[in-house]
Parts: structure tokens; sequence; C-alpha cells
């Protein structure tokens, strides 16, 4: 897509200096900024590079606004926030062709919405429904009476196990495995054998939800999984079954939730970290890497990071790990 | 399936009060059980949530023989237990309807037993053998040479790498990786550069062996690695080459088990807990959440809790956290 | 293959002790050795059991020279290099038998090489490039544009998103996923909604790059993620967007590496580290299992070996550990 300065500024409610003339037609970094090219900067610092770049406007805070400059710049308080939406516009992700692959195998009683893309190899089954404009990857495999919401993106080599539900918008990344059994047994006390706890229950997940490459979602055992709008999975992060993540969650890389967690809405939990069965983190609350949360316990929120395993303030993390460092130097 | 209370009662040796007309048809939560379904109560304090509710009976503990209630109760020392062999009887696992999908891909010599359920763009390869009764979920790609047993459900999108054994019952989820290559490699010192160690051993698994979504487990580097009869693995767990499993272990999820570790029979293994090579895990030891045991460590078992990294007995750990809170309190 | 011993022992520059007339046939471990197989040791004090075992040779190091015994004895400096060596020739990796299975789906403007060996019910879409003798496995998605070297092994299910590049002789184990969008959101004040900051950048994978089963790379989100020649990374690793990671690095398995992160030439990373955004890790740094970094902090090497989160040298995280316990037992 191709943008005037001006009427990008427009789009983006930012105030322009400069350059009205100037025609944009994609984002980039500094570093690898061509003509045509929006970049931003949010530090004063890197300002300097971004006027000496190729790039045809810059997006950057109060502070460039006294600036001399060639370039077009285009100041508004939240130079990233601007310069994501300024993407959307100069650089949307592209749209799958519509149509449906001859190799897909979809079963009589599914129901396809308008302009969807099935590509390649994938498999719907029975009664499944998969909204307008969806996109399902190749190679993906749609389980029984499973819903896909409208404008989803499924990428190849998904799994979704049967009667799952995602809302709208939900972006699934290659080799996610959606709705499959979580993990109980009951110990035999006579024969030390494990059996299954039945897992029967099902999966939900919201609108706008984005789950990362590789990453595993069980779905409920009697009742529920519930994955809230918004929130966003990192690649290989395993949900347990019947966790509840509330709205605007953002969970990163590799971390685990045990069955039964509670995530409240806006809480922010990095990488690695394990988080045991029946926790509470409460809303906005915020788990450093690689922090352990142990059974039953909640995580206050918002505004105090916790760290450690167990997991507890960082200051009171910090300070012990001074006090520790300290020790072992005299000896 | 449907059961009279009494016959159910019966299938798993509890003792009937009341209800003896009421018709079960499914297992439920006291949450949402409705007309029709079983629950179960192991804690006295939910019993009157389990009477309340629309379940038309309830399992539970002696504690509810002496209780006055319209519920069909039924009395049995270990609800759990009794409730996961009523739900085998009221809700068994969806059997996979058997037969061949026309875009299945079977080798010329390999061989299916009878009733498999061989979904679509399955590819089986040469002399593979695939037992009765087993299902093979839809995009799974099975080696050349690889043998699984009867009544397996093996789910979609798994690879299994040649030559790999499956014994009777086995459950794999979706999207795991059976028998591939170790991490072996050897530095030459004059050039930094790393040799691949042949990975040329195999993959042994037992009986009623369940191996969760995105697992992957490697195969030997020259001998073998085995997984023993009932032992449960949750999803993203990682099994190193040569890895000596034993019989009814339970291993939570994103857990890793680095190259010749031995776990011996009933061990437990919480979730994101890292093992490192030629590690021994003594029968019934229970190693908690997120710990680290490093190589060449015994861990001994049973009764003993160890966490950690390195791993310790959990009250020795215990112990250290609160001397550790406590200094740093006083600074 | 077969080779006598003298010829064998030319070909990997051993120096011959008896033996001349024996064919070797095979590499094996000293426990499962048969007559025709070669085995090694590294340590003196294992060398009876391989003289006692069935194999038909042994490489060793100097210490076995002084020994009488009526097998062939393979003298060298490092007798598992050699060994390696000696498996590339005995025990080739199995090639893949070329040819184009009439079940896969190569898109027009798709090019492939000479000898490939493109199996069932893979996708190769428009403008892909598949390089000479290179082993697409079944069901594995090949995006539009993307690059594939020559004499590359990608194993089944694997998914290469769009325009992602790989070198020659690059093995990609089952499940892998290359080039995914990374994580990267930017969270509105007003709304407490995360918007998606654009992943358009690119993924570069090096010649005789290694990647465990079910790993993930992210594509960049405006420049690249680049892995060097000779990196090998095990099971289940996670690389984040715009990380750079140098040659001949080694990356244990469960380990997740942060956006933007630097992992210099010839680092050592052991299973489940945690490497935060922006961080540095050194040329030759040694980072111990389920350690983590913080951002932005820079890991020094060679020399040291690093653990404990946050990361720090391994004797001042032993000397703590050691003040800890004492403290602990004097309470």
């Amino acid at each position: 897509m191709k943008y005037s300065v001006p009427a990008l500024a427009r789009a983006i409610q930012a105030r322009l200096i400069g350059g009205s003339d100037t025609e944009l037609t994609g984002v980039a970094s500094v570093r690898s900024a061509k003509p045509g090219d929006l970049v931003f900067v949010e530090d004063e610092k890197f300002l300097p590079a971004a006027l000496n770049s190729d790039a045809s406007a810059v997006i950057a805070g109060e502070f460039a606004a006294k600036v001399k400059s060639q370039k077009a710049l285009l100041i508004c308080a939240h130079p990233r926030l601007a310069f994501v939406r300024a993407a959307a516009l100069l650089s949307p992700a592209a749209q799958a062709a519509s149509g449906l692959h001859p190799s897909a195998l979809v079963a009589k009683s599914a129901r396809l919405g308008n302009e969807v893309a099935i590509e390649a190899h994938v498999v719907i089954a029975e009664r499944a429904m998969i909204g307008d404009r969806t996109r399902i990857g190749s190679g993906t495999v749609i389980g029984e009476g499973v819903k896909v919401g409208t404008a989803c993106n499924i990428a190849p080599n998904v799994t979704i196990y049967p009667k799952v539900k995602l809302g709208d918008r939900v972006i699934v990344h290659a080799g996610a495995v959606l709705g499959s059994d979580g993990f109980g047994y009951v110990r035999d006390p006579k024969t030390g054998r494990h059996d299954k706890f039945p897992q029967i229950g099902e999966l939900e997940i919201g609108d706008d939800v984005e789950i990362g490459a590789n990453s595993t979602i069980d779905r409920g055992a009697l009742d529920e999984t519930v994955i809230g709008r918004g929130t966003k999975l990192d690649n290989q992060v395993h949900v347990g079954h019947n966790v509840q993540i509330g709205e605007d969650v953002v969970i990163a890389a590799q971390t685990g939730l045990s069955g039964s967690a509670v995530i409240e809405d806006g809480a922010v939990i990095a990488g690695q970290v394990g988080i045991a069965d029946h926790v509470r983190v409460e809303k906005g609350a915020i788990l450093g890497a690689q922090c352990g949360v142990p059974s039953n316990k909640v995580i206050r929120g918002p505004g105090v990071v916790f760290w450690g395993t167990p997991a507890r303030p960082i200051r009171q993390y910090l300070k012990e790990l001074a006090v520790l460092a300290r020790l072992a130097k005299k000896t």
C-alpha cells in the first residue's frame, strides 16, 4: 500500500513537520531503511541515526520537534504505537488467496464461510465450522465440531482437537496443538498404576488471541479451559487443563501453566515461568523470567514484579541475592 | 453408555445408599452436572455442593454415609479412583471409526491389523506394522519398520522415525516426535567444528504409555532409549538419547531428560524439571517443579521430595530460603 | 559399507596394532557390539570391557598401545572423534531415495534441484528453491520463496514460513518451525490492548546447522534472525526474533533465546537456559543448565562457566550455595 506522508500522518494522528510530497511504501528499521520507508525513534539518542538513514519519514516523540531535518517528521506521544498502526496500513499482513485447494478434505457436514482459504492437504472433520475470510494452512487438521471464527489465520501443521472453539481474528502459528487431553491420572494404591482421569471438557479461545508456534493448550478435564480476548501466547507455551486466562494477558515463550491456574486480565508473564496448579495471578501482575509459583499461591498485582522460585517481590529477591553474595565473598 | 445406579455401584464396588431407580448417562464436575450425571467428592467440605448439584449420583468417602440426601450415594474408600473407573464405563473414549482413508498412503510391505483406523493423509512406510484396533490420526507419518501395537491411539501430525517400537494401548498426542536423533557431537579441537556422533540406536515404548502433545523422544545413539510400561509424559517433555525410564513413572510438562539418565519405576517428576546426563532417579523418588539435577547425581527415593537447583531435600531447601529471607530483612 | 581394518585405520589416520585381516561392517557400543563392529574407548578403565566384547576392532588412546590383545587396536589421540569419522564411513546416514512422490504438491514457479527426494504430501509453494540431493520429509510445508540448499535433510511435518533461507547440509528434525512471527506487541495505554508489531523480517540459517525436533525459530521483526554455520540446536529450543547466533554454537534442549540476543561463535549453552532480550554471550562462553541471563547483560567468555539465575561465575555460585547450606544447618 502507498500513502502520502500527510495522509499517513492524519491516519495515525501525528503532527507532521516537513516532507509533504514524499510517498511512503513500507516500514523498516533505521538500519535497513530504504527510500519510501517509514521508521520510528522512541529515544532521543537514536534520532541522529534515523535522520541519517535512507528512510523517507521518521515517527518520533516531542523531542524531535525542534530538530532541523530534510526528512518528514511525524511527531506523536507514543512513537512505537504510531509505528505499529502505520505498519498495519503500509504493510498489511499478506492475505492468503481464498479458495479450497483440491487436495483439502472437507467433511460433508462441515460448513465453510465466504472467502476462506483452505490450503493443501487440510483435513476438516464433520460438523466443523470455519468463518468468513479465515485461512487454514497446509496440513492443518481440524477435528469434529470445531468452530473457527472469522478472519482467523491458522498456520500449517496445526492440530485442533474436536469441539474446540476459536473466536474471530485468532492467529495460531505452525505446529500448535489446541485441545489435547490434560494430564490427569489417579494412582491405584494397590498396583501403583495410573488410571486416566476423564479429559472430556472443552477449550474456548477468545477473539484476537495469538498463539505461538508449537504451543500446546489442553482441553478441560470435566469443565473448560478458557483463553480470554486479546491474550497473546509466545512459542512453546504450555497451558494445562481447566486453566482460565483473562483478557489482554501476555505470556512469553516456554512458560507452563498447570491445571486450574487462573491468570487475570492484563497480567504479564515472562519466559520459562512455571505456574503450579490452582495458582491465581491477579489482574496486572508481572512475573519475571524463569520464576516459579507454587500450588495454590496468589500473586498480587499490579505494580510489583515477582521473581525467583518460589516467586517473591523482586526487591526482596534482589536483596537476598545481594546478602548472599556478600556472605560468600567474606568466606 | 447407560448404567442404572445399582449396576454402576456394583461395577465400581461401591456401597450404594438410596436412589436405586436412577439411570446414569455420564460423568461431570459438580459445577456443571446435569441430571443423569455422576460426580465425586473427596473432601467432606465439598459434599453439600455435590448434594445441591443437578447430578443424579455422588461418589463419596465414608464421611457421606451418615448424610441424609435424596441423591444416590456411592460410598467407597477412594472416590477419585472409583470416579475414574465409572467414567471409563459411562464415557468411554470415542473409538475412531475403523477404515483406511483413501488419501492415506500405506507402503506395500507395511502390515495393518484388523479394524485399524488410518485417517486422512497418513503416511506409513515400508515394513511398518500397525496392530489391531489402532488409530493413526490425520497427517501422521510412520517411518520404515516402525511397530505400533494393538489398540493404540496416535493423534494427528505425529512423526515416528524409522524402527521405533510402541507397545499396546499407547496414546500419543498431536505433534509428538518419536525417535528423532539424539544431540551428540564431537568437537574437533583443531577446527572448533562439531562432528555428529552416530544416532543409530532404537526407541522402545512399553504398553499403556501416554505421551503428551509436542513431546520429543530421541532414539538411542548406539543403544536404545526405553520408556517402561504405564509411564505417562505430559506435553512438551523432552527425552534425550539412551534415557531409561521405568514403569508407572509420571513426568509433567516441559521437563527435560538429558542423555543416559535413568528414571526408576514409580518416580514422580513435576513440570520444568531439568535432569542432566547420567543422572539416576531412584524408585519412587519425587522431584519438585523446576528443580535441576546435575550430571551423574543420584536422587534417593521414595518418600523425600527434592527441590531447587541443584536439587536437595525440600526440608533443607525451605530452611535455606527461610534463613536467607531473615538475613535480607535485617539489612 | 565394508572396510578392512587397515583401510579404515588409514582413513581415520589411526595407528593399527594387530588384526589386519578383519573386515568391519558397522559401529556399536561396547555393550551391544557384534563381530564386524568397531567400538571406541576413551578411558583406560573401560578398555578391558572393550577387549572382552564381540567387537572386531577397538579405537583407543595411547594407553592401549601396550596391551596384549587378539583384537585390532586403532590408536589415536582423540578416540571419540576418530570413532565419529569411522562411523561416517561405515554407517553413513541412510540416503532417501530420490524422486518426487506423486502426492507432493510443487508450485509451478518452484525449482527443484537434481536428485531431490520430495516425500509424500509435501507442499512446496511458489518461487521456493530446493537444492540438489536435498530430502523433504512427508507432510513438510515449504512457504513461498523459501530457499533450501544442497544435501539438506528436512524431516517430516516441518513448517518453513515464506522467504526463510537455509544453507547446505542443514538438518531439520520433525515438527520444527522456521520463520514464525516473533513475539512483539505494543500496549495501547488507553485500552490496555496489545497491537501486533510488524514481523516482516527474515531468517537465515547457515551451512551445516542442525535443528532439533519441535524447535521454533522466529523470523526477524524488521531485520533478520541469523543462525551461523555449523551451529547445533537440540530439541524444543526457542529462538526469538532478531537473534544473532554465531558459528559452531551448541544449544541444548528447551533453551530459550529472547529477541535480539547475540550468541557469539563457539558458545556452549546447556539445557533449559533462559536468555533475555539484548543479551550478549561472548565467544566461547559456557552457560550451565537452567541458568538465566537478564536483559542486556554480557556473559564473558571463554573459560568461565556461568550458572544460576541471574547467571554468575560457577565458583561464586557454588560458594553461595555452600554458605547458605552452612547457615541453614546451624539454625
